[in-house]
Parts: structure tokens; sequence; C-alpha cells
């Protein structure tokens, strides 16, 4: 067998490669590749950390099985669920030799080639594992060797990779019904790492949610308020924004299908809220509900001063038989063309300019960004823009994101980086990537005499660090 | 205190780094950088040409009082437009003292960082006010100074700029009602300047402009025809179209909120006028007037010459209290999604393959360029593509477009560059941004082959100078 | 006069000029230069290759009078269709002596700077001709020349051509009611060139084409089943796609406005079927069958195999005059926006996972490709993306279609290149000007450490040349 190939990752790697602005790229990068990660927007288990021995299990465990990131991909060309190991819902059995996924994976890594998903996953295999060579069908089992083996060491556990992760802060996402208890937990252990909860009502404010009416009791038993109408249900719901606060939540996170705001009179909220109940709602009800919560969230946020967080326009599980059989998060959201502009003036002119008041806004429609997201955030003091989002979530989505927000609504009304991410050991390579990014786009800057060095590295430190901590308040 | 940091503005700024590509962009730079500025669409007040010492004010006055441009970026981050010295309508008191509005700016200066506000204002400092230091929080008092010297000299009244910046035809917009007193004071004073009117008949077509009766009121009375039916309000538009052009007008102006183009029935038309008249017209109705007139109007450029701007898509002061408070223009203007495929079949369909009519259109929605815009322009003889508009008349927003358009429509099927601006002394800077886009632009195709030098030195030529004056018919 | 400049075609040409890229990128491009050309999806007559003595005719007739990517630019400067040559349906006369028509494209082929039409014809001109001048007004006569000259020699007769090309397979686009009797005259001849019929039903399943209702007659007629109701009409379509398949055709391709999918009950769609027998379908009848027929289409690929190309969003013949005088396909087609995630969400439940079925998907709306089209392709097992469509086929259309989609697709999901063309002799020079854009693509990872040389190499064979054979089943 030939020597395997070389994995190979030079610390110059992504920038453009024209010598002068590659030169300064790797002089900004190296002020900011050492900051602590600030992580204000993430979808890591708070379980992770509330339990000390907390293990990863197997490389298939970590890398794959849990990652619709990666799994979307191999699905796409053929490969089933099943043969990687997905849990199916309907009892299907499915594979559990973890070495065979991990196979399957390695087979197919080439899919990856050029993706941001590939990015990661090469610097997380060198980067934290100290891997070698390039993953192939060849090296597939020997590679598994080296992680299994890191795997079983206390150095690998989620409460020693935070240290060595240099994260400052860590939020979870967590439903508006969660005692929190994992959190709690992580408090009583007497462990330093900050990790807080994120409010994310969405459950109990989209009245279409399967089970929305054992979500709403749940709500009442855990806010220990009735939410059985609709003046009790928003009661219950400030409760649980000042039981996340208590926790150190500094924000709440929305996900609806659409960014329509509305502001319905106190008499058709109530009465669709009592269809609700009764399960008699329409889609119509259901979305006029969800604008109007919307509104209501930031009414609810300029006085609690938790930042509120829209992430609209996925449309979930699009393939429907997938999700009958395995459930959400496999790889089918699909992006929609989205609104923001009609959609948002209604919340906006209530609380847009509203000093207490923070909106970070998101989309999967870039699109947006030039056109509606960046003049409304260049002009309305609630608003600043989120990174890019999922899909966006890298080098190209990422360079055209600076590109087509910075003009119009400049650097400083951006929330810096977020990993968004389950995934918790690709949290450095998802940081890096983006810090690589920004110090590439800004020394394209200086080099062209758009910026001088001294502005840049300060662009670079905000972009890296500073603009995440003061958007989301986590001073 | 540190020496302040040099305003550092190189001849090859802007320009990408590769060394073999920037000499050449150097090279039709210079091939440009000193021909006239055909300026055929723009909004300076022809007032300050009439009064031959009109002076500008203050350094505040001239930067940052009337320039939403500016004042929207400072709102942005939360300082008040009365910190600002922006005129309040309600009575509320404002900031007086221009140093402390000039301090505010300087302190936030950075916010305009790698903007094409912040590479406009360093050009205009650096080049018409000889400032050498960058504007920070230190200098700003200093260079307040420096300003408020030059604005009292004879050199800097706008006839003298004139002449400085040299502007071969300067275009300002007035209302169909407007009298052009202004143009005809500076025709009397025997001064030699170019400045000529454009009709912008929106306050009189958009029936549900707050108003419109008093407006078309007005009209009557300035055209002298009896505009109170509307077999005589089309009769007084082409008076005034007549009056325009006896002025030196070469073309009209359209801002709708949508490009919908319809031709509606004579009594159709008659109907939703006589309610509009009475204060009894629907939203509809507005908007099939609004289509309708936009039609009426490239009958009347077919017939009269008059070249046809339209541009669409801007949903205007979409902060409600603000524009209760200080008016329009307050940097709340925010871009809808746009369609023009469908929209603009019924006008062009009339008149798109008249070679008697031209029709430049624009947009804030970028996504139309390369999927509606060049498509049209690539087709229709009509049809001419205006420069980018607004948010994106900057270097990424520019250079997007040229990439987005000339494939498809080819570089002579745009109209050139225009400079869209009432900050007067902005001027130079915005042409030679654009200049220097398009160098920068053709010399990546002479390096890469895909044209050769000749070629590029015409077409950058034409996309300086030529490509305006012919579409405007400024010959 | 003074010495006709040169065409310059250098091998290094349109790639990104810094210098270590550029190296990668010729090492790359020549890896793929000299691959066969697979050419599944194109509009070249059949009866080109029929007839083993056919001739191009005039250097008009070749380049000029069949072309609408050329005519349509020459129009929109004010050039009318007749002066070209172009035959009107209404007995117009119009210009017969080439040598002029040639002129006049001469005279304007200024506006071709820097358009993929511009590049392709350069080097059909220098490769394909050897033509060593720029072609202007001053060259045009001994041009022609040239061109005359070759064009009378065995050696440019199309079967001559197909071996120089080095095309491997040429697939026409056929109306479901063809007899292929060209396609079975190529078979007869003996001759070894590979060309296959593609299956193009929209004539008979739109039901509001001019002509549906002769054009059933015409299908029941060439199937041999009546197709008159709505169950033979099914039955028909079956019978002629095993006639295609019979003549190798691999692949069937759609081009409705809308990409709208429904599944309609029986009885429903039985019901449009009579009312459009009789005349009496309603334009919402003829949507929702045409998006019902989509997913029937589907439907019988999952059946028969044939791989199911999409391609919506033109709006065709936009310019109602000029398409009464001189019918489809003159430069006139308009792309409209559109959307695929709720519009393919019933045909994708149905088919979207099964293993027999391949949907290949264009767009002329480019923001759908990284907002709905990349995710589409990265989730579901059937779908391919088709190369960037029509406007888009060009060398910033390509580069952005591969920055947009790669990142979330993967290369490995997108079906390659094809030409689309109708212009036989410029095939070489699209698929040439396609490799380059992916050399020069590849050269920008690789010189970046995204990818090493190795997975470059790969992935460039896979784009020229594996993945179109192995999406349209080609093998």
């Amino acid at each position: 067998m030939a020597q395997p190939a070389t994995l190979n990752l030079p610390e110059d790697r992504y920038f453009d490669p024209e010598p002068a602005q590659k030169k300064i790229a790797l002089e900004l990068y190296r002020q900011t590749a050492n900051l602590p990660l600030i992580c204000p927007h993430g979808h890591v288990d708070p379980r992770v950390f509330a339990d000390p021995d907390y293990s990863f299990g197997s490389p298939a465990d970590l890398f794959i099985i849990p990652d619709h990131y990666v799994f979307r991909m191999l699905y796409s060309q053929g490969i089933r669920l099943e043969q990687l190991g997905v849990p199916a819902k309907d009892g299907t059995p499915v594979e559990t030799d973890h070495r065979r996924i991990w196979q399957i994976f390695a087979d197919h890594y080439y899919l990856f080639r050029g993706t941001p998903t590939g990015m990661w996953l090469n610097d997380e295999l060198a980067a934290v594992f100290g891997i070698k060579h390039k993953l192939t069908s060849e090296t597939a089992q020997a590679i598994y060797d080296e992680i299994e083996e890191k795997l079983a060491q206390p150095a690998f556990r989620p409460r020693a990779l935070y240290e060595r992760f240099n994260i400052e802060t860590l939020t979870t996402t967590d439903p508006a019904t969660s005692t929190l208890e994992h959190h709690q937990a992580i408090r009583d252990s007497g462990w330093k790492g900050r990790i807080l909860p994120t409010f994310r009502p969405d459950a109990v404010v989209h009245i279409d949610t399967p089970g929305w009416i054992d979500h709403i009791d749940r709500l009442s038993e855990v806010s220990g308020i009735d939410a059985g109408d609709y003046a009790g249900y928003i009661r219950a719901l400030e409760q649980r924004r000042q039981a996340f606060k208590r926790m150190g939540a500094t924000a709440t996170d929305h996900g609806p299908t659409s960014p329509q705001t509305l502001h319905l009179s106190q008499n058709e909220a109530q009465a669709i809220f009592a269809r609700a109940r009764r399960g008699e709602a329409t889609p119509e009800d259901a979305a006029r509900f969800t604008a109007h919560m919307l509104t209501e969230m930031a009414r609810m946020s300029a006085e609690d001063g938790l930042v509120m967080q829209l992430h609209p326009g996925a449309l979930r599980n699009h393939n429907e038989s997938l999700y009958a059989r395995f459930g959400p998060d496999m790889g089918a959201d699909i992006p929609l063309a989205t609104e923001y502009t009609r959609n948002l003036q209604t919340l906006l002119n209530l609380f847009g300019n509203n000093p207490d008041f923070t909106l970070i806004l998101f989309t999967v429609d870039e699109t947006t960004f030039s056109r509606e997201l960046a003049p409304l955030a260049g002009h309305y003091p609630a608003i600043k823009l989120g990174p890019p989002w999922w899909f966006f979530d890298s080098w190209n989505g990422m360079t055209r994101y600076r590109q087509a927000v910075s003009e119009t609504a400049s650097l400083y009304n951006t929330a810096g980086f977020n990993d968004d991410t389950r995934a918790y050991v690709s949290i450095p390579a998802r940081h890096d990537l983006a810090r690589r990014v920004d110090a590439n786009w800004l020394a394209n800057l200086v080099v062209r005499s758009v910026i001088d060095m001294e502005d840049a590295v300060e662009m670079a430190h905000a972009a890296a660090y500073d603009l995440a901590k003061k958007a989301y308040k986590l001073d």
C-alpha cells in the first residue's frame, strides 16, 4: 500500500493567495487566533457538562450519528440512515457496528471536499485528535483506533475540552418548559465553566406544534402559573423568562417559519388561544398567533432586557416519510425566500427605537442581507445582524456576508460570530474558520488602502470577540 | 499625545492587489480620472447655484445635518437625531453647537470603516479640504477648524467648486409643479454652468401622497390648465414636461413603490382620478393609477423624447414615529423584493420596441440584475440599466453589478454612472470611486485575456463619460 | 490602414492572475482539456447528422441568423431583425445579402466584449476556422472570405466536426410526438456518432400550448394509442417514452413556467383533460395540469429509468409583437423569480427518496442555488443540480454557481456540464470555457489548502466528464 496522504493544515490556510494580502491576513489572524471563544448561540446538550465524567462514546457516536450536517450528505448519495446507525422511531434495526459506520463515512469522505463540514472535520481530526493522515477508505480503521484511544482519556471529557478550547462562555438552547436542572447541576458542582441557558419558547408559542396542549400544561406546571388562558399564558412566559435570567440567561431564541409580526387585540389573541386549547385552531390562527407572539416577546425583551434572536425561514422536515420514521433534524430542513421589510415593521415600530431592546436577526435567504437586513440594521438602533446562519456558515457564505452587509450596515451593527452547533468538538474549528474569513476580508481592505492596519486590528478583534460579547450582554 | 494617524489615499487605492492586474487598473484609471463629470441624476438644490454667494455653512451643516447616509449610521448606534442637530418638525429642541455635533461624528467615525460613506468622506476631506490626518476623537476640533476656514473662502462657493470639480452637466430633481425659478435665475445670471432640471411627477401621480389634492391645484396653477379632471390632468402634465424641456430637461424620474405597469381604459382612469379628487380613492386605486401613469409617462416620453427613469422598490419612511417627528429622508427607507419581468410587460409591449423611447431602470433589489434586468436590457431597444442605486453605490455593490449585468446585457446597454446625491461636495469622490471600480473590473478582464487593452480603454471611457451622455441625450 | 489587431487566445486565458494559483489552474486544465465531450442536453437539429453532406450555409447562416444569443444583443441596440436576415412569419422582406448582415455584425461586435457569446465566438473563429485577427468593421469581409472558404470543405461537414470536436455523446431535444426519423436515419447510415434523442413533452403536457388539441391528435397517431381521454393520454405518453428509450434516449426534459408540482385525483386530472379537449380549460386548469403532469412524469421516470430534467422559470416570448411577427426563440424569454422548496415538495415526497429516480434541476433564478437548490440536492438522493443555465452559462455565472452550490451540495451532487445549444460549432468553446472555470475554481481551493492537488485532479475530471456521464446514465 502506498504511503497514506498527509492531512495538511498550514497556518496560513484558506487565505487568498496574493502574497502581500496573505501576509497581512496572517498577521491579523494571529491577533485573534488565541482569543477566548464566546459561544452565545448553540445546541450543545447541557448534560454534557452536568456530568463530570461524560464520555462521547465511539468515533461514530461523536462524528456521524448525531450530526445532520454529516449524514445528510451521505444520504443525498443514496446511503440509508439505517446504515449510519441513526436511530429510527419505527423500530427499524440500524447498524450497530460503529467501525462499519465509520468505514462508510471514510469511503465517502470525498463528498466533503471543499465543504465547510469537510474543513471543520479536517481541523478537528488534526487539532483535537492529532490525526496526521487524510481520512480515506484505506486509513479509516487506523484513524478510528486513534480517535477511540483518545476518547477514552480524561483529557477528552467535555469539561477538560472546555478549558483546552479556551471557551469563555457557552450558551445552550432550552425550551421554555425546561426546569434547567442540568444548568443547576453545573452550578452546584462548583465547576467554573460558564454554561448559560437560552430561552426558546417555540414549542409553546407555535400553536400548531404537535403536542402543544401538553406543552402548555407543562408550562403551567413548571411556572406554577395556570397557563390555560391567554392572560395566564403570558404571565407564565414572563415567569419562565425570569427563571432563565436567574440561571444566567441573557437571550431568547425564536425560529418561526415566517418573520411576520402582528400586534393583535387582546380579544383576538385570547380567542385564538382558546381555540388552540380546544384543538380547533386553523393554520391562519397559528400564523397570526406566532406573528403576534413575536411582538409580545419583543415587549418582554424591552422590559426584562433579554436579547431577542430571530431566525425564520427554514421549512422544517421537508421530507415527510423521513420525518415520520426518524423525527426532526435529519438534514431535511430547506430554506424559503423570506421577507423582512414589511414583516418586521409592526414589531420595529413598537420597539425598534427602544434603547433597552436588542433584536438579532438571522436568515437562510442570503438575498435579504444586502436588500433588507443591512439597511434595517444600518438604521434601527435595536437591530444587530447575526452571523451567516447554517448553510452560510462557510468560507464563501461568510465572505459573501461581509461583502453584502458591511458597506451598508457597518461591521459594528453585527453581532460577531456564533457556532450554532450541537457538535461540541467542532466549536474551535468553527470559530477558527470565521476568524480566518475575517482576517482575509480585512487584509483585502488593508492592501487596497480602504482601511489601515490600525483599524483592521480593531475590527478583527471586534469580529472575533467584542461584538458577540456586547450584543449578547455577556460582560 | 501621539502623532495623529495620516489620512492615506494613494493613487492606486482600492484596486485588487495582484501586481500585474493593479498596474493595468492604474493605467486604465489614469485614462478616465480627469474626464469631465456627467451628473445626469441627482438631488442638489438648484438654489445652491442660483445664488452666486451661496455658502455651505459650518462643517456640520455640510457633512452631517442634511446627509441621511451619515446620520442613519450614527442613529443605528443609539445616537438621537436631536444630538446631531437634525431639525424636528414637532419643535423638540436640537443641538445647535456644531462643534459638539462634529465631535460626536468624529467619536463614531470608526463606524464608517469600509463603507462607501467612509470612502467618500475621506476623499472629500483630503481632496477638497486638504485634510492630512484621520478624523478621530482627538483630531476632530482641529479638522473642524481647517474645514471652517476653507468654507469661508470664495473658492468654496458652489459655482467655484463646479469649475474645480470639472462638472460638464449637473441635473437636479424637480417636482412637476416647480416653476423652475432657480433654474431660470441660473440662466439669467449669465453663469456658464450647465444645471438642468429633471421632471419628477411622483407627488401628482401617486394619488395617495399626503396633500395630493393640493398638489393638483398647484399643477393647474403652474400649468395654466385645469387639472381637476383626468383629461385636463394629462394635458397639464404634458404642458409641464414641455416647460421642463424648454429649461433644458432631458429626462423624467419616477419612484413608485412597485414597478407595476398597467394600461387602464380611459373610463377607469377617469373614475379613479375623480375618486381621488373627492378623497375617496382606495389603496388599490392608488396602485392601479400609479401603474397606469407609468405607461402614460412612457407614452409621453415616446412623443416628447424625454428619457424615462424608473427606480422602484424602496419602502419609504419605514420608521413611523421617526417620520412623524422628522419627516422623510431620515435614513429609514428600506428596500423591498421587486419584480420587473411581469410588471413591466404592459409598458414594454407598448413602447419597448419604440426607437424614440428610452427607459433607464434602477433597483435596490440586486437579485434582479442578473435574473430580470440584464435579460430585459439585452433584448429591448428602449431599455438601459442605470448604475447600482443607493446602498449599492459602493465598491462591492458596483463590482457585483458589473459581474451580474455585463455578461448578459453588455456594458453598452448600461447608462454610465450617476451620483444621485444631495451632498454636492461628495460628487467628485463618488465619480472617482466608480471610475476606480471600472478600471479594476476591466483590468481583471485584460489580465485574463478576455478583452485586450484597446477594448478596455474604450470601455473605461464609455463607462466614465460616453454612456451617461448618450443615454441621457446630453450632447 | 493599420495592421489589424490580433485575436489573442493564450493557453492560460481566463484564469485568475495570481501566479501561484494560475500555474495550478493551467495544470488542472491540461488534465481535462482533451477529454471527450459529453453533451447530454442540447438543441442541435438531428437532421444535421442524418444528412452526411449537410452544409451550414454562409457565415451569416452559421453565426447570426439562427442564434438568438447573438441577434438579441444587436436588437437591443436598435438593429432590426429584418436587417439581420431573421425570417419573418408575416412576409416582411428581410436582408438576403449575407455579406451585409455579416458587416452589421462586425460593426457591432464590440457589444460582445466581456460576454460569454463574445468569448465563445472568438474561440470558434480562432480554433475552428483559424482566424488570426479580431473581428472589426475593417476585417469583416476578409474574415467572411476565410470562413466561407472553410465551410465549403468536407472537413467542415457536421459529421467530420463531430470527430474533430471529440464528442462522445450528443443528445438532441425532441417533441413527444416526434417519430425520431432523423435519429433512425443516423442509425441506418452506419455512422458511428452517438446522437441520442431526449423526450420533451411540453407541447402535449401544457394544455395552453397553441395547437394543443392538434398535438394530442398527433400523439395518438404516432403512438398508435387513442390519447383522446386522460387514461389513453397517459398510456400514449408511456408508449412514446418507450419508443425514445429504444432509440437510445436516457432522459426527459421539462420546461414549465413554474416548478409547481401537484398530485391530482384521477377524477380531477380527467376533468381538466376533458375541458382542454373541448377548448374550455382555464389558465388555472393549465397550471394545475402542468403541475400534476410533472409528478406523473416523475412516476414514469421512477418506473422506466429515464432521467428527468426540469428547467422552469423562463417567461417565454415576453415581447408580444416580436413574437407575433417572428415566432419563438427571438431572444425575448425573460427569467422569473422561482420557488422550489414548496413547489417541489409534492413530487419529492413521492419520489425524492426513490433510488430509481433522478431529477436534474436547472434555474434561471440564481438566488435559488444557495437558498433552495443546494440544500435540496444536499439531502434528497434523487436530486442532482444541472449546470448554470442560459444567461448563467458564462464565466461569472459558472463561478458564482460553484461558490453558491458546492459548499452545501458538494460537487458530487451536480450533473456536470452541458452546452444546451443549437449552435453546433460553439460546442467545443462552451465545454472549454466550463473546464477553465472549474480549473480556476479548483486551483483557488488548492492554493488556499482547502483541498490538495490529488483531490483537485479527481474533481476536475468529475466536473468535465464523469458527473455528466453518470447523472445522465450514458455509460
